[in-house]
């Protein structure tokens, strides 16, 4: 495979202006080839008049048909693996092992999206018969079922090459609603992307399927993001970054005529709330599973444990001893990019400023001030001085953890009621500690998308029942989740038909139910034929 | 049933400054006591707090118990029916027959959300159970749920003071979520308001419900209605009514410093598409059809047709001669309010000095320029008018319809492509004109959320299948529909439980299944037990 350095429009290689960028490896920060040429206006409006063009033939086929392309593009990024795997790690410095990891998570979200379109209950067919008799009106006969947005934008992680990225979970599950894709490539792995890229293209005509059905372009300013966003033929974006990112990318794109929806995964601390039975009976495995999670990819995990609350007294402190004596053995590591290291620093010594903030650990073989490398950082305050600094709630990315200790459920429950929206929350308790805090829980409930019982919230498994999302500022939108198979539900909106003869209905809402799909059928779910008339 | 004229605020009539306004008599404009007071800051404050702490007692009581509210609610409803519709007749003019079916409309929602609360597969309650031995990572168990997002804004319509006001259809299933609500009254109709809310209010002492469930705010400016959108404890808003006043609510809303979503459904043309073979076989019957519906309530629905597509011709003279003889035996009827007439006749006036646009009739009886009194208008234009100018496919809220006559299929296809978003479309059709017009039909699909098939968009039947939603501007959120039993899904936000004891989960979610509700579990569609670990 080839490395181009230019964009990919519905299927070639094409496009770029004079403008170009070069990606460095993270970590030791050479030059790594080729330049990436920056998309114009002009390649914008190709990719999206393609999309278009695409997205009739593509939102009208069979969802076998897109489970087919799925699954296809799940092998294909497999049995390329190797290369893969090998330009991320240059690019991003994240560990081999990670990638392929990365990698699997990939192609079994494609599976899974696959699997739901063979299955297709996920297209919520309703049909409510008519009644032509009824008084004083009669009643129509109405069906509805969930149908493509169309032509979507996807904003890839700078932490997530694989998973969040050009064939990520936002691109798998807006190709299995039906909606064609133009991603914006990351500038921090640009190669990793050109691949992934030009395996989809590959797999599109593979599968007999329009080019128009995805375009990746290049770019290392916010100037093609912005354009794709407000460009008319867009219905739909999904970023997964920062919060101010994710903020200017909503703004943008609620400033259109045409307002249209942005599904931002933004910001998270994900809290760790630690009760007091299980502190004394298990703080020290506690303490590992955390060193272990704060850490894992060097803290580049919107899910990475950020603040920790510590019971007041010895439990806590031997908790605290024992977390501290793992972030020791921890060595250096590279983030993904100088930029993210030095937005780490500055962020840690901007808190250490904060009121009442201690720094606990100091790593012996701390990188230098300007390296892409970072050490792990283990900062403290109490209760009172959390309440009473909202800053204290921000994220910092990277290998950092907070740890607050309180005094009483009280405080605790003051904390839960403040807090901020979370992507996952968890609880470590005894069934004791859970079932005198019910309060509490109920709290988190409302603050989080995710509540974790006796684990770190870092971890989030690819399956039905997962909910990846939760209250500002960890999305902008808490409908909807980002991982798993309900992602689908961000590019769909339900559409219905009123007394349609049964030839301009679509197969899942033919009387016959040609699919053979469960449907909601005068309020019974089933798969059977529909007598109407 | 006594009015008091003062804001409803958990359950008792309470708060009101020194501010108040007088309500008329639609039609004839007398004065109809009591004088309202307007609500102050401080009794959005109570009402807010009071919801708040609602909310943790009603987000977790059974859904039983909350379709119970609704049924008693519904019942008292109707017990009382003769009282709200002869107050509602007088303030708004709309005629009893048209209110009684509202009130009808109004208990049916509240029974068909009691249905599904009592049914239980709303709640898309998922389960996939661990596999601790899975490697590399053991498998965690993930259960979840939807989940009510916390007390909710309403603001009522004006043309419709029963169905979608006070106990209406954003109230009812916003309650039928587990959501308390705080209602801004309509300054058109507050006594209508008032006597509704008592019954809520009554209703939830009666299933002995706490009374921050909901509350009742009157004001006649947009001041109290901002304030409740800015408050903190606020968590999701609905409105009904014109495109400006919802995208103002939208930018309050968005502008907090924790954005909350609006549910805001606001204007549509409703394009009626009349196909050619069908204008040739039943072109008189179509006219009457489309004459009464641009009239039912005086076209002061949100689904009236406002824009008429006739082919060019011998057929599409007669269908135009037929509508304008039904039209001239339409006696001129009062609006809602002088402030909708006159708004009526502004536009009227506007659109006359468009390029291209012709008045087709004139009531002899024409009401005089002042009153609340307005008569039903014809306006004719051509396809290449309408194409060039915008502005023609604003709503006119009112009896009002422009034909727009159209030569050869091509120009219906041009106009469907640039159509702005829209609750429903028609297209009257033959078989064959319907098959020969594929494109057509998949165009006007991404444009709207209904597509009636032969017949008005007018009505909106309440049931499962409904969408009364749509792309920008019929609504700013097309995911969702205002009418029908997903009209719930506005209020509620999917949640997650991993590894969640059994003490800790929802029943919803337990392993023995104890409400017998169907579930997705391990990606299949079933009421059964689950057998975890």
């Amino acid at each position: 495979m080839n490395l181009n350095g230019l964009s990919l429009i519905a299927g070639r290689a094409a496009g770029g202006g004079k403008k170009s960028f070069i990606c460095t490896t993270a970590g030791s920060g050479n030059v790594l080839p080729p330049a990436y040429f920056c998309a114009t206006t002009e390649d914008i409006d190709s990719a999206v008049a393609a999309a278009g063009e695409a997205f009739h033939i593509f939102s009208r086929i069979p969802g076998m048909r897109r489970a087919e392309l799925l699954r296809n593009l799940a092998m294909n990024l497999s049995r390329q693996s190797q290369t893969i795997v090998a330009r991320a790690k240059a690019e991003t410095a994240l560990s081999e092992v990670r990638l392929h990891g990365e990698l699997s998570r990939a192609t079994n979200q494609l599976q899974i999206f696959a699997h739901q379109l063979e299955e297709g209950s996920w297209l919520q067919a309703r049909i409510d018969t008519s009644d032509p008799g009824r008084k004083p009106n009669p009643k129509p006969d109405v069906r509805s079922l969930m149908r493509p947005l169309g032509p979507v934008a996807i904003f890839g992680a700078g932490n997530f090459p694989l998973a969040f990225s050009v064939a990520g979970g936002d691109t798998a599950s807006a190709l299995a609603a039906g909606c064609p894709v133009i991603a914006k490539a990351h500038s921090d792995h640009p190669g990793t992307d050109e691949l992934v890229g030009q395996i989809l293209c590959r797999t599109l005509a593979d599968v007999g399927l329009p080019g128009g059905v995805f375009s990746v372009l290049f770019d290392d300013s916010h100037d093609i993001g912005r354009q794709l966003v407000q460009h008319r033929g867009i219905r739909a974006v999904a970023f997964t970054g920062s919060r101010q990112g994710g903020m200017a990318i909503a703004q943008v794109a609620a400033e259109r005529s045409e307002p249209i929806p942005v599904f931002a995964q933004m910001s998270s601390i994900n809290p760790v709330f630690l009760l007091p039975g299980a502190m004394s009976r298990s703080g020290a495995s506690i303490a590992a599973a955390l060193a272990h999670a704060m850490n894992l990819s060097t803290g580049q995990f919107c899910t990475k444990p950020g603040v920790v609350f510590v019971p007041d007294g010895a439990d806590g402190s031997l908790f605290t001893a024992a977390l501290l004596e793992r972030a020791a053995a921890i060595a250096p590591a590279p983030m993904f990019s100088s930029a993210t290291a030095a937005r780490y620093r500055q962020q840690i010594a901007e808190r250490l400023s904060a009121m009442g903030m201690a720094r606990l650990n100091y790593n012996p073989e701390s990188p230098t001030a300007t390296s892409t490398w970072v050490s792990p950082v283990i900062l403290q305050t109490d209760a009172e001085h959390f309440l009473h600094q909202a800053a204290l709630e921000d994220e910092i990315f990277g290998p950092a953890l907070l740890l607050v200790t309180y005094r009483g459920i009280g405080q605790l429950v003051s904390i839960a009621e403040n807090l901020s929206g979370q992507l996952a929350a968890s609880v470590y308790g005894t069934p004791e500690d859970l079932s005198q805090n019910i309060d509490l829980l109920g709290l988190l409930e409302q603050r989080a998308g995710r509540l974790v019982f006796n684990g770190t919230p870092t971890r989030v498994e690819v399956c039905n029942a997962m909910v990846h999302g939760g209250p500002f500022p960890a999305t902008n939108l808490d409908r909807h989740t980002a991982v798993g198979s309900a992602a689908i539900f961000r590019f769909v909106r339900p559409m219905a038909y009123q007394d349609a003869p049964q030839a301009q209905l679509p197969d899942e809402l033919k009387d016959e139910n040609p699919l053979g799909i469960l449907r909601l059928v005068n309020g019974a779910i089933t798969s059977a034929t529909v007598q109407s008339r």
